[in-house]
């Protein structure tokens, strides 16, 4: 099943939420008018706003007061997506060209504050001051794992711990809170908020893992990008890390051969073999699933109702997708 | 009277809000580490910070209360800071050399989130939801401001009104919400709050044009780096756009002869002189000051007390400042 169809049901709400990020960043300005146009076509899962909607289904459903917290937690994952494609040096994104490699750092870093702009004007909408401080502190963390990501570039000497630390800043907080967010502003009691959070976090958590582990098994149609990207970019994801534990001559060839400079022409094929070698692609694979069996339990002390249902499809997505 | 001077009544108050931004900036990570500490080290006024104090002392002066919003507007600052140095290619600040110049756009990018990651988990602290809508609005004006640089950098056909919406959105709302945030953060009654952001926002308008003035008359060592920057990167001030109106064959040169391409080898001299034989520095000191008095009408209305006399001396120390 795609993403596409389990939105069927609720098709029309989550068009509302596109055209509200089409119009919030359409700009007078070409450059940014075009960067912003380019990363609305490209798409993109919108797995944020659909939790958020979906959270709000469990209690009173008001679209108008969703709207705003979906809108904002997808323009806050949007213009984190231009800023990290200048980090990584990364040109292509989901088969497009990334704004940092149509212009350049520059553009790509005010196209980034731009769209944060519009995520932080949105969040003026919030009655609700806890909100605020959940939708802040994400923010701050993600700024936090963009730092950390930098920091652990090239690093092959970094530790499981650290990769959990750093995804969970980078992607699994921010999925967290939308599920959490929908609960709070439909009113849901506050034992069902949590749990929301802690089912949309290990989603998160597993869906990271699995984005990991694509870049080296998926080809370059599933991907929009060659495969190895992470690993040439310096970012040292969990299929990497047990190659490198359990072969430390991977690791010396590794730290010998692939460094910030040699990335550019590196070929990417022999390594890819090696962590595909490994037995570290089962093993990232084991603890996605293990989060994604996480979530599954949680998700069954929901109450029972269509938006249940939905969200399970959402996992089941999430445990089987390919690109 | 130097600024540090009108400071040393409330010397501990600032110190502390100065000890906040260091322990708030201080980052593992070595480059970020550097230059977090070299703007720290550059100094800076600190304006925003000493206005949040002063309007507090209109109230309830409540100095835990304060330093949260203190801090948080001054990073903000601070991060804007650092973009805006890759927006206008700008090697010097204050006498140093920028992140940008001493690393690169990659890393100005990402300190400057760093910092606005930082000033975004500041706000965590404020209890009052207004103060979070207050804050939220004045980024977004600052995203726009940048946006609208950008757009307008180069543009010789720019009008005044929008060097005016320009920098009212890059430095005045940030300055005059420092006023009304100290306000409200110290329960001063509802119309003095409101006086407040204007008299500090008329002081913004006042500090900005002085600013682009003194780009043009400075010397080298007064600016802390090479007059007519401004110009040369193609941000159009307010002297040269007088120049401009009452001196079309000067706007002509300008569009002939100074461009992105021709910008970093260019001689500015001439350029400048034609500004300064222009009239259009005394016409921009004329507007200055008029926002100054309009400020000290304002001003003048606020009840008697040791913070009304100092935060005059800060409107004489502006409208006379020299550097």
């Amino acid at each position: 099943m795609k993403l596409a169809e389990i939105y069927k049901e609720f098709q029309t709400d989550i068009e509302y939420i596109e055209s509200i990020l089409e119009r919030t960043l359409s700009a007078e300005h070409p450059v940014l008018n075009e960067a912003s146009t380019d990363l609305l076509k490209a798409g993109g899962k919108r797995i944020r706003p659909v939790l958020v909607l979906l959270a709000g289904k469990f209690g009173n459903y008001d679209l108008e007061k969703l709207k705003h917290i979906a809108a904002s937690l997808e323009l806050i994952h949007m213009g984190s997506l231009v800023h990290d494609d200048v980090i990584d040096n990364a040109s292509l994104r989901r088969g497009n060209e990334t704004v940092m490699a149509r212009w350049d750092n520059r553009v790509a870093m005010y196209t980034g504050d731009y769209i944060f702009g519009h995520a932080i004007e949105t969040t003026k909408a919030f009655q609700d001051k806890r909100v605020h401080v959940i939708i802040s502190d994400a923010m701050h963390q993600m700024c936090l794992g963009e730092v950390e990501q930098i920091r652990d570039q090239y690093n092959w000497d970094q530790t499981i711990r650290t990769y959990f630390r750093r995804i969970k800043r980078k992607t699994a907080l921010l999925i967290a809170v939308s599920s959490q967010l929908g609960a709070i502003a439909a009113n849901v009691e506050e034992e069902l908020q949590q749990q929301m959070y802690y089912f949309a976090y290990f989603l998160g958590m597993s869906y990271q893992i699995m984005d990991d582990i694509l870049d080296f098994v998926g080809t370059k149609e599933q991907l929009g990008k060659p495969a190895g990207g992470d690993l040439r970019q310096g970012n040292v994801t969990l299929p990497a890390l047990y190659a490198m534990d359990t072969n430390p001559s991977f690791k010396e060839k590794l730290r010998k051969e692939l460094t910030k400079d040699t990335a550019k022409m590196i070929t990417m094929e022999p390594f890819l073999n090696d962590v595909r070698n490994s037995g570290g692609i089962e093993y990232a694979q084991d603890l996605s699933d293990r989060y994604l069996s996480k979530a599954y339990a949680l998700l069954n002390e929901f109450p029972n109702c269509e938006a249940k249902t939905h969200l399970k499809q959402v996992a089941a997505y999430i445990g089987r997708r390919k690109y």
